[in-house]
C-alpha cells in the first residue's frame, strides 16, 4: 500500500517538474508545427516520417496525462478540471486510428485541437483565457439588446427586400448574415443601392441600423472599460498597504475624537476639582 | 364597488405575479419565433397553423393588456407610461383584420415590432434603452458639429462633382450618403480615383473630410468615456458608505480643530484661575 | 462726440439681444437650405426667387456684421478675433457681383462656407471646435512619426513597386496616398496580392505597415484619453470647492499638530507652575 | 596628449552644440526630401545634380558621425548604444561605390533608411519610440493567443477549404494571410460566400474567428489604456509633491495621536497631582 503512494508522489513530484513542462512544451510546438507542415504539397517520402512523427507526440502525450492522472492524490478532482477532461479527449481522439477518408478529416481537426494543449499548459494563457470568459457574462444585456436590434431589422429586411435579392434576404437567418455584414461595413453600399433602386428611401434602414449597432457596441466597449477600471482600483485599494482607502483614515479620525473628548471630560474633571476647592459656582467657568 | 376594487387589486397581483411574466416572456419569444418562421418558405399546410398560432398570441396580448390595465390603480397613470402606450398600439394595430395586400406588409411589420416588447417586459433591458438614450443628448453639440461639416463637404461635392458622377453627387442628400460611405471606408478610393481623374487635388477633400469627421468621431467617443467614468465616480461617491469623500474628512477635522481650540481655551481658563490665586501677571505665563 | 458715443452704445446693445441672435441664426439656416436646394435640379422660374433670397441673406449679413463692427468699443479688437475676420471675409466675398462661369463657383463655394457662420454663431460649438483644434499639438510627435512611417514605407514601396502598378507606386505622393488606403483596409488585399505576384514576400511590407501605424494609432488615442482624464481631474480638484485635495488635508493636519503642540507647551506650564508650587523635581513627571 | 584630449573635447562641444544639431536635421530633410524627389520622372539633367547632392549629404553624414565618433569621452560606450550603430551602419553601406543594377537597389533602399535618422535625432521621437517598444511585452500573452487562434483556424481552414480555394487557403501560410484579411473586414464575405457554396455552415468558423479575435484585440486595447492610466498615477503620485498619497495622511494622523496621547498621560499625571494633594482617592475621578 505504501509502495502505491510513493508511485503517486513521485508522479505528482515529476508533473510539476520544471524540464517535464518545458519538454511538454516542446512536443505541444512540435505538434503544431506537423499539422502546419501537413497543409503543404509535400513529397511522398515525407508522409510515411509524418505519420511517425504523429503517432510519437499521441504516445508522449498519453504518457503525459497518464504521469499527470496518476500524480493526482484525489483522482475525481482530475476530471473536474476542464482542461483536463479537454487535453484527455484529445489524447484519447488522436488513438482512435484512421481508416476511411470521412474519419480522416474529423482525426486531422482533432490534431489541430491539439495547440489549444498550448493554453492549457502554459498557466498565463490559461489566466488570460479564463478572464477574457468570466468577462462575458457582463455583457450579456447589451448582447441581447443587440441581437434583438438585428433580429428586428433581419424580419423587416426578408419582409420587405425578399423578391429583390433572395441571396442576401431570402429568410430570417440570412438576413442576419447580410446584416452583420452591413455592420462590418463589408461592400454595405452595394447591397444598400440595390434596395434603393426599388425603394428610394431604404438608405433609412441602413443608416439607423448601423448607428443602432455602433451606439450599442461602443456602449458596450465603454461598459468594459469602466468595469475594468474599477476592479482595479479596488483591487489597489484592497492589496497594496500602501494605500490606504479613505475608509480608514476616517477610522482614524474617528479614534483622535475620542480621544479628544476624554482630554476635554479630563480637563472638566480638573476644572471641577480646582472649581471644588476655590470657587463657589464650578459651571461659570464654562 | 367593494367587488370592483377587489377586482382591480385581483389583476394588480396577477400583473406582478412571477409565473405571469415569464409566461408572457415566453409567449413574446414564440412570438419572435414566429416572425422569423414565416420569412422560411414554407409548405401550403404550414400558414393556416401560423395563422393560427398567430391569431392565439395576439389574443394572449390583448388579455395581457387589458389585465394590465384593468390593475393598474390610477388609469390615466398607464398611458403616460411609453412603453404601455406602444404594447397597446402594437396590439390594437394586430387585431385589424387584413383584407388586402397592401396592408398585409404593414400588418407583418407591426409583428415584427412586436419583438420590441421583449425590451418592454424585461426590467434590464428596459433600463439599458433607457440609459442609452439617456446617453444621446450629451453628444448633441459633436454631432451637430459632424452635420456642419457633412453639410459642407456634400454642398461642396455636389457643386465640383456632380457633373462626374451624378449618382453619387447629384444632390446634397445623395452627395452626404456617398460622404457616409467614405468615413466608413466603404470603397471610398473608387469614388476619391474617380474625381481624380477630373480635378487631380480633389484627394485633399477626401482626406480633410475623413481626418475631420474621425478626429470629432474620436472626440466623441472619449467624451463619452470620460462622462461616464465621472458619473460612476460620483455615483461610488454618494452611495457606497465605505468611500468617504474628501469632503467629509475636511468637516471631521474642522471638528477636530474646534474641539481643540475648546481645550486650549480650557487650559487658558485654568492657568488663568492658577494664576489669579497664586501669581500676580497671568498672561506671563503664555 | 456724445451722440456718437449713443450709437455705439446701441449697436453693442443690438448685438448682444436675444432676438437679434435668433433671428441670424435662422437667416443662416436659411441660407444653408438655399445651398442645399441650389444642388437640386430646379424649375427655371425658380432660380429668380433663390437669386433674390441669396442677394437678401447677403445684404442681412452685411448689415449684422456692420452692426457688429460698429457696436466694438474699440475697432481694433474687432479685427483680432479670427472669426470676426472669416465672418467679414466670407460676407464681402459675397457681395462681389458674378459675372463669368469660372467665378461662379468660386462664388457659390463662398456661399457653401457661409453654413460655418453657424460654428462663429452659436457659442457651444465654437467652445467645442477651439478644444478640438487646441487638442491637436499635443498630437504633435506622435503625428511626426507617423508621417517618417508612411514616407519611409512609401519610398520603398515606390522603389520596389513602380514597375508593377505606376498608377498606385508612381511616386511618393501616389503611394503615400495608396499606403493610406491601405491604413484604411480599403481594397488593400488587391493592391497586396497585384505585388506578392513578383514579389512573393510583399506582404511583409503591408502587414508591418499595417501593425506599426495601428500600433501607433492606438497609442495617439490612448494618450488623448489619458490627457483628457488628467485634464478632468485637474479641473475638477481646482474648481470643485467640495472636493479638497489631499494637500489641503495635509495642511489642516499640519494646524492641528500646532494645536496641539501649543497645548502641550500650555500643559509642560501648567505642569511647572503646579511644581514650583507643590513638588521639587517637575521634571520626573514625565 | 593633452593635445588629443582637447580635440576630443572640442568634438564633444560641437556635437552637442545647438546650431550642429539644427544643421544636421536640416540635412536629414534634405536627404529625405532627395528620396522622395528620386521616386518622381526627372528630366536627364537633373540626374548629375541629385548624385552631386546625395554623395554630399553622404559626406556630410560622415563627417559629422565621425565628430560624434571622436566626440565620445569612452570609445567602446559610443557603439553600445543602438541609435549610433544603426548611424554609422547607414553611412558606411552610403560609401559602398554602387556598379550594377543588383546593389542599386539596396543602395536606394538604405537612402530612404536614412529619413529614420530624424528619429535618432530629434530627442522627442526617441523618446516616443522607446516607450511604443517598452509597451510591446506588456502585449505578449494577449498576442501569443490571438497567434493561436490565428494558427488553429488557419489549420482547420487549410484542411477545409484548400480544395475550394487554394490560392486562399492552399496552405497554413496563406490562410493565415486570409484570416488577417477577414479580421480587417476587407471583402471577408466574398471569401466567406464562397466556402458557404460548399460547407453552407461556414458562416459559424467565419463568425467565431470576428468574434473571438475582436474580443481579444479589444480586451488588449483596454488593458493597455488601464495599463498607461495606472502609470500616470504612479507618476503623479510620486512626482508631484502636491499630490500626498493618503498613506502620508496616515502617517501624519499617527503622529497626531501619539501627541494627543502624550497630552492625556500628562493630564492624568497632573490629576494625580492634584489628587495626591487634596483628595484620597485618585482614581475615582475617572
Amino acid at each position: 500500500m505504501s509502495g502505491q503512494v510513493s508511485w503517486q508522489a513521485r508522479f505528482e513530484s515529476a508533473r510539476s517538474n520544471r524540464l517535464f513542462e518545458l519538454f511538454i512544451i516542446l512536443v505541444i510546438i512540435a505538434s503544431a508545427l506537423l499539422v502546419g507542415v501537413k497543409t503543404y504539397q509535400l513529397p511522398s517520402w515525407v508522409k510515411p516520417v509524418i505519420d511517425g512523427l504523429d503517432l510519437l507526440i499521441t504516445l508522449i502525450f498519453l504518457v503525459e496525462i497518464s504521469i499527470r492522472f496518476l500524480g493526482e492524490p484525489q483522482k475525481r478532482a482530475f476530471f473536474r478540471n476542464g482542461w483536463n477532461v479537454f487535453d484527455t479527449l484529445i489524447v484519447l481522439i488522436s488513438l482512435i486510428p484512421i481508416d476511411d477518408t470521412d474519419s480522416a478529416l474529423v482525426a486531422r481537426l482533432v490534431r489541430v485541437f491539439r495547440v489549444l494543449r498550448m493554453v492549457s499548459i502554459i498557466p498565463e494563457l490559461r489566466m488570460l483565457l479564463n478572464s477574457l470568459i468570466t468577462a462575458l457574462p457582463r455583457l450579456g444585456y447589451v448582447a441581447a439588446l443587440i441581437f434583438i436590434i438585428f433580429y428586428i431589422y433581419a424580419a423587416a429586411g426578408s419582409l420587405f427586400f425578399e423578391r429583390i435579392n433572395p441571396a442576401l434576404w431570402g429568410n430570417i437567418a440570412v438576413a442576419m448574415l447580410t446584416l452583420f455584414r452591413v455592420m462590418t461595413f463589408e461592400d454595405w453600399t452595394d447591397v444598400m443601392y440595390e434596395t434603393m433602386a426599388v425603394y428610394p428611401w431604404s438608405w433609412a434602414f441602413y443608416l439607423t441600423f448601423i448607428f443602432l449597432t455602433t451606439f450599442a457596441f461602443l456602449n458596450m466597449v465603454i461598459g468594459i472599460v469602466v468595469n475594468v477600471l474599477e476592479e482595479e482600483q479596488a483591487k489597489l485599494d484592497t492589496e497594496d498597504p500602501d494605500r490606504t482607502s479613505l475608509a480608514n483614515l476616517k477610522d482614524e479620525l474617528a479614534e483622535i475624537k475620542t480621544t479628544l473628548r476624554a482630554i476635554e471630560e479630563r480637563l472638566d474633571a480638573n476644572a471641577n476639582d480646582s472649581g471644588q476647592r476655590e470657587r463657589p459656582p464650578p459651571n461659570e467657568s464654562r
